[in-house]
């Protein structure tokens, strides 16, 4: 009914979870008054994604280059080692200014119901990193939801195993609650009150 | 602190009106796990918005073509004209089947505080129209906003002056509501109700 090149990008726009057809619609027709540099540059951007963004070969945060900054940067406190489930966490944590150490992505969390078991997240990679770097405490940075904390305690049972403290940021964060939807203060807190697993 | 052609992204997100950064950031991390082929014909398609659609030359209404389907119809009834204010709106009135008459979209209503003058919408071209076609009524379908109401007494004012009926759609669309979210037995009963003005 609508011209078909309107039809597909409505197509495309209501594969965001949470966008039905009347919000594909809307945003169709808004992208219908942006002008031809603006579609252009866009498209350009959306091929980027798959042609510029990398996987950091250490922590597997997403990077510009083969190592990301955070890694690459030797004035980071290499005996801190901070677990989050997803590279969002990692920008939610380093918005507080307060955290001198690196990360470890996961790539998600343990959720046998969907099929993510451990052998899917970036664990086995994590164990290797243990064995080569100087890392004196992991911080558990995980997401206090049911799947986040079968994450935080299988993962605690396989660190005891290395001679590695181990802590878990607070429960700073409202249970059930997602990380990076948190203030900039209740994350600096729920990492000031960790506590020893 | 996202690699950059994420944060491309997310910025040309965060157009959509009603699409914030938290928003725009889960677009983009959905994004990241599109395959390739998806990425490039979402890219192809947002171009072919500015090359591949076009403005009927008659009814204003988006097209395929110079003249869009609904003109180029010769079983539509040419002596009923229905005027609406945006494509979505005949997307609608479409829906329900039951109008056999063609349309003439205006491109808005008359929004003075946003600086929307009668000049800026199709309305001098609707004129021409109803000099050139055999046109007995016009159906004013336009949504009963405050702006709605405006555009319509306007309208209604001009079309007195020739000698054509001129109806306006029922009631049956809540007040202060928009036309394309009524179901399609709503906007239905409003074209049957409609009332001359």
């Amino acid at each position: 009914m609508y011209p078909k090149a309107l039809e597909e990008v409505m197509a495309d726009l209501q594969r965001f979870s949470g966008v039905g057809i009347k919000s594909a619609e809307r945003y169709a027709f808004e992208l219908l008054r942006w002008d031809a540099l603006s579609l252009q540059s866009f498209a350009q951007h959306l091929l980027a994604l798959q042609s510029e963004i990398q996987e950091c070969e250490l922590c597997h945060n997403i990077a510009d280059d083969k190592r990301c900054a955070i890694c690459e940067d030797a004035l980071r406190d290499h005996s801190v080692l901070c677990v989050v489930s997803y590279p969002k966490d990692i920008i939610a944590i380093e918005k507080t200014g307060q955290y001198k150490g690196r990360y470890h992505m996961l790539g998600g969390v343990i959720a046998p119901s969907k099929g993510i078991l451990p052998q899917d997240l970036h664990i086995d990679a994590l164990m290797e990193r243990l064995d080569n770097e100087p890392v004196e405490e992991v911080i558990l940075a995980i997401s206090p939801t049911m799947e986040g904390e079968t994450t935080a305690l299988y993962l605690a049972k396989l660190l005891h195993e290395k001679n590695i403290k181990i802590t878990r940021i607070a429960h700073g964060i409202p249970m059930g609650g997602q990380l990076d939807y948190a203030d900039e203060m209740t994350i600096f807190k729920a990492f000031e009150g960790r506590t020893k697993m």
